[in-house]
């Protein structure tokens, strides 16, 4: 079983961009969080679309890891937002992420994004992705 | 507010065409029962794809209902589906509906689809509902 | 090369329920038509939200078998329709089919359908499908 | 008619952040570009996800500008991406943009989007918009 840890230690190497961290990891679920400051923002003070759509596919991609372990070889071949509410521009973004399915060569799941403080949800997210054939061994923790 | 016995009547009423029944209706919920035959499966023996989305159509619709009331002024704007699993020819389909948002003037569900039976969804839908200028007065339970 | 004809028979055989015809079939591109007569049709005169997504998932399996030849092996994995204009009860429903994607595993599509003699779209529709390992030969035309 | 001058001036008031480019304008149509640095790539050294939902979002709302005028009372309500094609890191990436229906509250478009110099598209969107109540009257070309 893949720790919060491993995971977070996986994605600082392999995906350095993101500013995405792991609050809670379970057997196909995960709970992502995601700082906002002005970068993030868009005209009118609120988070930008394209913040929301990487923080759920981060959350998911995650959320995969945390059922088949740590791995490189899933890629996003859609994702459907519906965007619900205006998120403020002064609190961070939680991503509450699940599996619908795990198949052999796709794997579906779905993503609520909320504002920090706030139960209503700002944007929903369905995430597919593919599994790819293995390219490279990931070292656990590495 | 509405009760499933209204919601029924109202259903055979504005739409005489579908097989659906409403099990369950909760403030932006609902549960719905679309029952299996032969006109509902394609090659392999599994429920056709429009069946799947139809449910989750008129039990999102039902969910409307539940939470402003019985109306006829809403119209799908967007319905995205995705397949899970092949849902077997001789079960029932059951749809869980609930509500995502609901503005003024859009209104977004999600329903999970499963086999009477089987706790793994066998599709996921979202949809977005636009709310028109009303048309015509509903009357309740007629 | 799959003919016009040839797809008319394999429909004929394998989706028995369907009232799709064929129109024109290319590499990867295809017209479809759908008649619509009161079974379509929903409160309010115009053709129901399944028969249009029917019309562009068979339209679309028609210009994947344009593409790749007569199959059955592959399944919709994601359909996600735009309703765009309600489209009228007295006139056919056409879909203009044609593939974006035409990978080893995923194949994804769109469908812009339209009420015959009428060029604004009523629906769009993008769909996405899973490429099946082959399960028994089909027989050209038969 | 907006002109392409005003939409840029537009663009780099209201939308500071962005780095997409207007390269055509139409009644309804845009092309767009974004420029392809390292901030912009994910693992893998090809374009990530996030920015390629920017561009196809920025590039259906300068297209609905082109249509109705420089506007700000327009949010994206919906997007769904396809991801088709791996784009290189080292190649901008453009937007051509269309849009399917121009209605009173909503409006819907299809974005496909190309590495430059290559005609196979890389991803493919459909963004539905909200037209809002006007907030402020917007200057040309201030």
């Amino acid at each position: 079983m893949t720790t919060r840890e491993e995971l977070a230690a996986f994605l600082a190497t392999e995906f350095p961009q993101t500013k995405v961290t792991v609050e809670a990891l379970g057997n196909g679920t995960a709970r992502v969080r995601h700082a906002i400051g002005f970068e993030e923002l868009r005209p009118g003070g609120t988070v930008s679309g394209p913040v929301l759509m990487g923080v759920a596919d981060v959350g998911l991609y995650v959320a995969i890891c945390g059922a088949v372990g740590l791995t490189i070889d899933v890629a996003t071949t859609n994702l459907n937002t519906s965007f619900l509410r205006m998120p403020p521009g002064d609190r961070d973004i939680i991503g509450e992420c699940r599996l619908l399915k795990l198949g052999r060569t796709l794997i579906v799941g779905e993503a609520s994004l909320f504002s920090a403080g706030d139960e209503r949800p700002v944007a929903h997210v369905v995430g597919t992705y593919a599994r790819l054939a293995p390219t490279r061994p990931v070292r656990s923790g590495s």
